[in-house]
């Protein structure tokens, strides 16, 4: 048996890796947290599998709601480990870089970087129990500073900005966590056509969770460190390979 | 003439940069900012050079105290530009990741990225009035992911997630603001002995600063976006080049 816990899995790219999950046949239990399960569509997909997913209320930014989690996550476990985090719950605002608000670009930050600490930091001893270990961020490729740098504008500047500092957040935990067996890695899941990519974006949900599960699968202990992006065939910006920072 | 606003001038490298800029026998004005002129050092500047140097009370994380600043510097200006910004205001707090505090983190942000960023936004107007436009945004190697990801640890990495997502913001500006010529760019002053870098640092805090100054003096509008490293001879880490992100 796999246990995943996931965040922000009422909708888009965590609901969608739900469901992957869930529907892989492999031996899964998934901790699928979000601020609210309100969505029927994470509902139903909730009702369907009522062994193999545990609804988990959490909003990263409010440490109470972290702790009350990991006490749910625990008692479920019942001593056995957390095998995998993956960090989903994210946010955006949109707006060029002179009309950013500081007060948008914290609020960004404070779910899309202090909030994966917390949750990262909440979980390591429901993790340390067990082998597998891994702790999955979703970042993307936005937050490439060599890739923004050598566009011609960086398009949703408050986002990049908190994905890049996420970035440094991984690789601070993947050196910190080595020499315990851990895996702390960042994947770009691709832009994809959920509330937040919205309907102009390239690829569907699906096929940019498919591309996330396929390194989630692959990535081991060499792999600590690292960013990564997705692989769609027929697509030049997809190619599988590592983001430059 | 030519005229700066350095923020963090009391101490340390703001303190360095204001020094060298006035003994450098060119026609300057300076706006040396901060929170307090309270250092003796500092005050003992100002006063031997009343001409040249004018003190700005500025707390860049305060949106009133930008705003008197403006007021204060464009009275003085009275008409004329603004040519060189020099975000140097940087705040450090030490611990490794597991025991960081988001509290801690988000104050250090607040400082080193939404500082920079609403003291910026907050003088572009000024700025546009001129030629020379220039601005220039302390980083540091440490936020550099790149360096740090092939390290063996994150040492400072509430620091260094900072200056990650202040050199985002400076990729998000120079874009921006290329069109108008400016020239927006960071830069590391390397491993200084100044209160914040401790007495273990590689260099005193003068070595850096004038590292700093020869590329501010250098960089023309081919150095807009990019990120550079001071050129020390002798010292393999500062090479004069360009810092990977």
């Amino acid at each position: 048996m796999t246990s995943y816990l996931i965040t922000g899995s009422s909708r888009g790219i965590g609901l969608e890796l739900t469901r992957q999950l869930v529907n892989s046949n492999k031996d899964v239990t998934i901790f699928a947290s979000s601020r609210s399960s309100n969505s029927a569509e994470f509902r139903n997909l909730l009702e369907k599998h009522p062994e193999q997913i545990m609804f988990v209320t959490l909003d990263v930014t409010r440490k109470e709601s972290i702790e009350k989690a990991v006490e749910r996550v625990s008692a479920k476990l019942d001593g056995r480990e957390l095998d995998v985090l993956i960090n989903n719950a994210g946010a955006l605002s949109l707006g060029r870089v002179e009309d950013m608000q500081s007060k948008d670009l914290e609020e960004i930050f404070r779910t899309n970087v202090s909030g994966v600490h917390e949750v990262t930091k909440a979980m390591l001893p429901l993790m340390r129990r067990g082998g597998k270990k891994k702790i999955l961020n979703i970042s993307s490729m936005l937050g490439s500073i060599t890739n923004q740098s050598q566009g011609d504008q960086v398009a949703i500047p408050s986002y990049s900005i908190s994905k890049a500092a996420l970035n440094m957040l991984t690789v601070a935990y993947a050196h910190d966590l080595e020499k315990e067996g851990f895996t702390v890695f960042c994947v770009s899941p691709g832009w994809l056509k959920s509330d937040m990519g919205g309907q102009n974006a390239d690829l569907p949900v699906k096929t940019g969770v498919t591309g996330v599960l396929e390194i989630l699968e692959r990535t081991g202990r060499d792999g600590n460190g690292r960013f990564f992006n997705i692989h769609v065939p027929g697509w030049e910006r997809y190619t599988g390979e590592e983001i430059p920072w």
